[in-house]
């Protein structure tokens, strides 16, 4: 997939090098020649990713990466460093100021294509999510001011697969030195064990085993839905390079090379495990968002929205399947008094006791919907008249019977009204038919005096009939 | 990146074959000896993409790729027809029957790849947004029978880049005859302009320009922002395999050689708008999904929740800018007695028509929500106080001044209560402080005979001082 770079280096040379390899490859080239330009260019052609020179006049790129990462807007643009210092502690800098990779020159043009393509494709990813971000914005599930460099980066699952003996203690105490939990695994069967059993944040995977392929663990990996977005570093030799690039086309997120620096793998771990956690804040407000879209704010609750696209669904199924439904409509008497005399804190708070009460009340597969105000709808999928009849009796005692516990009132005595009506296959019903004649016994059983129970055909329900008793004792025998 | 290829073939050798090639790429394979196979091992491992012989015996290689596109769970999964067969008419019944591409035997592995890659790559952006869809199922935006090959390909507009008179005039005649509408220029900068200026579902592309490369103009529009995801047919010539393959790589979705067959062409065509369209609808189903946190069924106006957010970030924004916001809540009097009289039904429309007065009657940047049942709040940014009362003053007349027509009775006469407040910039109030003053407001306004605005510190708002005047002739000169 072709992207936009923008190439950042103060000297004229070094920006046409670069400019021009990338430009044979087709992707669009944007360059800057100073740490200042570099954050004007990001901001306004927004690139895909950044090729940034460290050693620069002014602002060096150490600053310009911290600035970018900063900034909720580039932060999470790729940056690779691109530099001539090949210090360990440079590249540990570097990685620490939010860069994503550290490439040496002579840049090695395998290399720079591989991290670019791979770098691009995670990007894109992640792209998908931000067009919405703004929606969780305004929703309030997302705090704008999280910058992703803050992100915790501790407390994470990290599963290696090594086999070379010092190098397993090695990278087993760099993961627990950053209070991280280490799974060491020396093959790939046990690794493919331990990722269908657990939920893994990075994956560390040597390119050296002996018995077999780790480009065939990555792949495998790749090809699960379950790991299929789970970090992957490799960890390779200077010979390995053209498998290393492998990898990133297999969809390997990041390297090392041997031998192992204990800081440099601590920095890729953290950068892992930050762009992990990032991408899935981005996720995990969404399906927030969406949650909201179903629910009821206030007593969390089913909303009107969901309830009638399950009733419509319930509706042409129960028709195919020759079913019964019961609806029951239901109101809490003297509701606008509640919120006049005690205020709307205590109306909510009695809503949301009604709610509860309501769902503790009836079958896990029953579903219970707040339609506004002080009008609720439970939905009783296959259900005959009796079982009908029972559970509302059941509900409507569970209201009465125990006095309403807010944080701003004396405890309040609450009942409700409840119109109910069976839904035959072959009615051909509406659900705003089916929600009149509801309402109609509603309205019955709010003239009849509240605190009860009507049914289309049955009128008003005996409480006595539904009492709860003490169990009968049974005693197959004695028939 | 990596990714599950199911191969399926009635010849060993073959499957061997094209295993070892995919094996050799670090893809995950997975194989099927018959038609029958095919579809079981396709429900079962879930492929990212499906390379399917055309001949077999019992069910051949179309009926196979009907059967996947007819499946809602799979019709998403890329589909490539590999066959001895290079007749131009099976290419086009194979396109039909919904496969995304044709190889011939002996495949090419060049050509193989790139289009794995290539398929690949669409599937897992359309996977982002599959994983989704069913809480848009939930909500209703999304009919879970449409087929995507039922989509319709008609009315896409299509912009072609060609500058040999002849194919140009072909090219021209095929979309057309399709009911599209075709845009034809000459040269890369005409086709940015257009793409530019308008939105196309589909863009062709010659890569024999006689003046420049067309796979600069691939590079450059996936470059793009706003033609990043539309679809790119490449036309090229034998010759051209390696350059396709490239532009493949670089994000064009599709090809088609020359000399170009009308009806491969018109298939081609199908194919890329009817994708596309598969995936603009989970995208705005999705957008549909999350718009939906944010409103009140009902009314269409904002919800609680949104009003809690915005609410919090105007208050932080006032704070600083050191302004002061106006809160009015409204309430519709005896709203009950008109739920009770005439039904929910006109309760409803009610709501309606009352939301739709407020809205009109409210500044362009003001909000107005619903906080549920027969509570409305409006906020005022950036509002001194006479502006309040004036707005609050013409809130309450805009609901009086003429009866509400609903359809299941006669015009009723609806009034409306009104509490002000205006928040000061030092008041530090938290959002339940402000809705609490508010509230006090409303309940004087209520208590002080309904139809009428109280407003903290003013009291009961006179009438006659906000009503509206015949404009007074300004005449500055007689000052």
């Amino acid at each position: 997939m072709s992207a936009r770079v923008l190439v950042v280096d103060d000297i004229a040379p070094n920006v046409k090098l670069l400019e021009a390899k990338l430009l044979g490859e087709y992707y669009d080239v944007v360059t800057a020649m100073s740490g200042k330009e570099a954050l004007e260019k990001a901001d306004e052609t927004r690139p895909d990713i950044i090729l940034l020179d460290v050693m620069m006049p002014g602002m060096d790129g150490f600053e310009v990466c911290r600035r970018l990462k900063e900034n909720h807007e580039l932060a999470h643009i790729p940056v690779v460093m691109v530099t001539a210092l090949t210090d360990n502690e440079d590249r540990v800098k570097g990685l620490e100021s939010g860069a994503d990779d550290f490439l040496s020159k002579p840049v090695n043009d395998v290399a720079l294509m591989a991290r670019v393509r791979s770098l691009v494709r995670l990007k894109m990813a992640v792209d998908e999510w931000r067009v919405r971000e703004n929606t969780a914005n305004q929703l309030g599930v997302v705090n704008e001011n999280t910058s992703m460099m803050d992100m915790d980066v501790t407390g994470a699952k990290i599963l290696a697969v090594e086999d070379m003996e010092f190098e397993v203690e090695k990278i087993k105490n760099t993961i627990e030195s950053q209070s991280n939990h280490a799974t060491m695994v020396t093959t790939g069967i046990e690794a493919l064990k331990y990722a269908r059993e657990d939920s893994f944040d990075l994956i560390i995977i040597s390119l050296n085993l002996e018995n077999e392929d780790g480009l065939r663990l990555c792949s495998h990996l790749r090809s699960n839905e379950k790991t299929r977005s789970t970090p992957i570093l490799m960890i390779g030799s200077e010979d390995d390079l053209p498998r290393i690039a492998h990898g990133l086309e297999v969809g390997a997120h990041d390297y090392i090379m041997r031998p192992i620096d204990k800081n440099e793998l601590m920095a890729r771990i953290r950068t892992q495990v930050r762009r992990k956690r990032f991408q899935e804040g981005l996720r995990t407000s969404f399906e927030l968002s969406l949650n909201m879209a179903l629910t009821d704010t206030l007593t969390g609750l089913y909303n009107r929205r969901y309830f009638e696209v399950h009733l419509t669904k319930i509706l042409e199924k129960n028709a195919q399947e020759q079913k019964t439904i019961g609806i029951l409509y239901l109101d809490i008497d003297f509701f606008k008094a509640i919120n006049d005399t005690h205020g709307h804190n205590v109306g909510d708070e009695v809503l949301k006791i009604f709610g509860k009460r309501i769902t503790d009340n009836l079958r896990s597969f029953d579903l219970v919907a707040r339609l506004g105000g002080e009008e609720f709808v439970a939905v009783l999928p296959d259900t005959d008249e009796k079982t009908a009849h029972t559970i509302a009796e059941r509900l409507r005692r569970s209201i009465m019977d125990a006095p309403f516990k807010t944080s701003h009132a004396e405890p309040l005595d609450i009942t409700t009204s409840i119109g109910g009506v069976l839904i035959k296959p072959e009615s051909g019903n509406t659900i705003t038919q089916v929600l009149e004649r509801a309402d109609n016994q509603l309205y019955l059983a709010k003239n009849g005096g509240r605190n009860s129970v009507f049914f289309e055909d049955s009128g008003k329900l005996d409480p006595e009939v539904f009492r709860p008793q003490s169990r009968p004792i049974l005693n197959e025998t004695q028939d």
